[in-house]
């Protein structure tokens, strides 16, 4: 059952390649889309590409009070300040999503400053590409995507039911939900702690002569490692406790598995690439 | 120039997915390529697939007496083996070579063995795939790959160009040359602590109920998860100390980096992220 339906404004705020793909997404489906961003380049680009309806660069009062599902697609914190500055303009009923990539940190706090008659569903959309900007957006990047609905206890079963919603229409592939909690703490592992490992290959050595050496194992192992400063540092200092737990949960198997290298250990080793052959067969079904 | 002329007679020895993939490109250019493995149903399968003109599940000399150029797709340990067995075989002229992923433990030795009239050039192409035997060998795996040559101070210039030759017409994208130390200390970072990593994420915590959650990031850090425990025991094993450096020096950065979320020191992991971009750019070019 599809509880949207295409009479529904929606607004995003904040147009990077997240907020650029939603629009394009929800735009191929016949939804009105207008977007608020700082960037007049952004929305320029994105009315002569059609990737949304309206645009602005700045708060335009009637845009938010007129939208009936808001899409944040901006970092946390800015976030947070946005809903401070100008939680008043939305109208009653309204339903506010977003896509960012910690929660704990950020639900409750949104959900307690809002107005009792605005919802805040939280939604992470596990889709990305390293690069960035309207430019960049591509709705096809959410194929074979998963998407997971982050409710806490304040929030009803109809926008919960709405926020899955939109994930189906914008074209996921696999559609869950999580409390924050445990958001936090998948993510600190299947994002944050790969993110730090893929840095740390780059940078714990000078490697750059190896260019013309290198396999696919280490082009696989360090795709991530181009990286956006400013987000992902924000996101680790936001999911601080789990994503330092991860880590070191994987530094003390490292050791493990040094040690039984460093010991001729080579039954624990087998036991250990049995284990690891197993368990990844998992994660290539679709 | 070509030094390989296509008249020439080559033999594979150990027909899985590397040997398969050797013969299958060196068969599509015109050469007269036998093969001996240990397994029969390889070989028919090699037979009725035309990926070789001849195959012995055991060790026909005339089959080693004849060829010109022979390629050791072996374990390292079952290489040396090999060699110890059959070095009489070898006819007078024939040069040898292999593929495989250590050098140091196996070029030397191997060279002092053999005949003063045979000459081993080591080689170690670094392609490869996560399925194993002659049924998914692929030539198209070496397109794009790096080939490297690894000769030592026994080694003439014309073995080393005729094995630069025989990457070309494998059509290996890039072919360099480095000394067994060289490629030892190179291979421990780019491969093998790959691997280890990969394997360390899998088996560090339990994981097999992220599979609805996951994202790209895990999925890529994780493809190489998939291994064959003998093949890669033994490398590690062979290549020991380069190996337990890198491990070290890894270990050592992700601590840092812990460190620094720990501590709050945003600037300094972000710094870490502009040099992590800055050097993985050059990995993309091609």
């Amino acid at each position: 059952m599809q509880i949207i339906n295409k009479s529904i404004r929606v607004l995003i705020v904040g147009l990077g390649l997240i907020g650029g793909s939603y629009a394009k997404a929800l735009r191929k489906k016949g939804f009105f889309v207008s977007a608020i961003t700082d960037n007049q380049n952004s929305i320029d680009y994105a009315l002569d590409n059609r990737i949304i309806d309206e645009g602005y660069s700045y708060v335009e009062e009637k845009a938010v009070s007129s939208a009936d599902l808001i899409v944040f697609a901006l970092y946390p914190k800015v976030f947070s300040q946005w809903i401070d500055k100008h939680k008043n303009l939305f109208k009653p009923g309204t339903i506010i999503t977003d896509v960012t990539g910690v929660k704990s940190c950020i639900v409750y706090e949104i959900q307690s400053k809002l107005p009792p008659d605005v919802e805040f569903i939280a939604a992470h959309p596990m889709a990305g590409r390293e690069v960035y900007g309207v430019e960049n957006s591509d709705d096809k990047i959410f194929e074979g995507a998963n998407y997971i609905v982050v409710p806490t206890d304040k929030n009803t079963p109809e926008a919960i039911e709405t926020c899955k919603d939109l994930g189906k229409i914008l074209g996921f592939s696999r559609i869950s939900e999580l409390s924050p909690e445990e958001h936090d703490e998948m993510i600190g592992f299947v994002s944050q702690l790969t993110h730090c490992i893929a840095v740390s290959l780059m940078t714990c050595c000078e490697n750059e002569h190896l260019v013309d050496y290198t396999g696919d194992s280490f082009r696989d192992l360090t795709r991530i490692a181009r990286i956006n400063e400013n987000m992902w540092s924000e996101l680790f200092m936001l999911n601080k406790e789990p994503l330092l737990k991860q880590i070191n949960v994987f530094i003390d198997e490292c050791m493990l598995i040094r040690d039984m290298i460093a010991s001729d250990d080579t039954e624990g080793l087998k036991d250990k690439m049995r284990l690891s052959t197993s368990r990844r067969a998992l994660f290539d079904k679709k």
